[in-house]
């Protein structure tokens, strides 16, 4: 009977002695898919991620959502975080220690393996983020993202953390931190009861890489502008025929490097 | 003397009667370039937008935000703002009555000159967003941005209103909030004052269509890893020259698409 109660014993104490922070992690991180954020603004989050069903799941607890204040690991009186280009040049570059720091601090309590935990820079020098790579991050357990600000982050730390970069788009943003929602919000509804029935319909329209038909709904007139004839004919193979015909001519319109790649695909098949 | 009195009399009554919210739109427009946001979370904005430079400039007054909340336009008890798609499918698409009177009344003391306020419809089957198209609308007066959700929008009221369709990427988010302030950010900080000498710096790095070479800081040594020797050598020559070969590596490398044109660019001269 002394042996089981000592060791009983033993484990309580060990428990209370486990840092609070990784008792509540540790249970947490093996359950729910994780954004870990690294920002110098951290304020600026959930913003939009608060809202809608994606608010909705993150209050539920189907996500979760950290963010690291990059200023916190600042160096000097001043917390400076960036410093001038090497070689010259304007505008400041985000210091290797200071990001290095704040990488390492958000990567305490989640695994090294890449694949399970991406480490994403958002960047116009990135990768252009894509639907299927927001598939392969949500089947991961969660994701570390450092966002930007100033002219860019020493490139030591993108190495040295195994970094991946990824682009919202060939255009200027002030900072990462709308592109990170972007991917957040990409992802996360693709997580398992975020967005239930909602969610597979979506990605059939863009899985066929076309863009998507025009869609119509009540009232039947607006403006003198009635809905075309054919969806209210009830015959469904000509509505079929008329979304698809629609979908190629606005794809071949608007987007002829999507365009292209669907005829190499029809071709292949 | 009758009569001045008496005039002067009816103008006052005339200024009164006038709604107050024209009152104190009319200066406002004609100085200040603003983003009109028809949404569904008028809650999300300003998000991101209220923090850093952009942040600051909105505070300034440098730019505006206002939300129209596309829920007050809604029908009947419930304010029903969709309806199922008609022809069938999955989803729900927004209505054309609901949407045009939000529209409208956005719309009521902007230009209806689409070049100096274009009307905007944030949705995956858009054009791409770039930066070319971020100039324009920085050049604009204003803009008017629809947030979609669901399914879509009923397609005749972007006829109607002669919306543009702008897409972030290839990829579906829950909502057009975050890509609307992704498009605003990019907009905004075009603006005179905003960024003052930093956006000239940035632009140049993406204007000559490739991407931008790697940056580096103090300190010296971090984690074993130097700062290439080029960059501390004093050789302005040299150092430029290194910075383009490593663009031209990376753009070959990442973005096959931006070197082909970068390639075809330079033939060209």
């Amino acid at each position: 009977m002394t042996k089981p109660n000592k060791s009983h014993g033993r484990l309580s104490i060990g428990a209370t002695l486990r840092p609070r922070e990784l008792m509540t992690d540790t249970p947490r991180l093996a359950k729910t898919w994780t954004a870990k954020i690294v920002t110098l603004f951290p304020d600026a989050f959930p913003g939009v991620l608060g809202h809608s069903l994606i608010g909705k799941a993150l209050k539920d607890g189907l996500w979760a959502l950290e963010t690291v204040d990059l200023r916190m690991f600042g160096e000097g009186k001043h917390k400076n975080v960036d410093d001038t280009p090497s070689g010259g040049g304007a505008g400041m570059v985000l210091r290797a220690d200071v990001v290095g720091n704040a990488l390492a601090f958000a990567s305490h309590d989640a695994p090294k393996d890449r694949a399970r935990w991406p480490v994403i820079y958002m960047s116009p020098r990135g990768k252009p983020m894509t639907q299927d790579m927001a598939r392969r991050f949500a089947d991961a357990d969660g994701m570390t993202i450092l966002c930007g600000r100033f002219e860019g982050v020493d490139e030591r730390v993108l190495e040295h953390f195994d970094v991946e970069e990824v682009s919202l788009g060939d255009f200027v943003l002030t900072g990462g931190e709308i592109a990170a929602q972007a991917l957040i919000d990409a992802t996360v509804r693709l997580r398992p009861e975020v967005l239930g029935n909602e969610a597979s319909t979506e990605e059939e329209s863009f899985s066929n890489g076309l863009l998507e038909h025009p869609q119509y709904t009540r009232p039947a007139v607006w403006e003198g502008r009635e809905i075309p004839e054919v969806l209210t004919s009830g015959h469904h193979g000509k509505i079929a025929e008329w979304r698809q015909e629609m979908s190629e001519e606005l794809t071949k319109e608007r987007r002829p490097d999507l365009w292209e790649a669907h005829e190499k695909q029809q071709k292949s098949k």
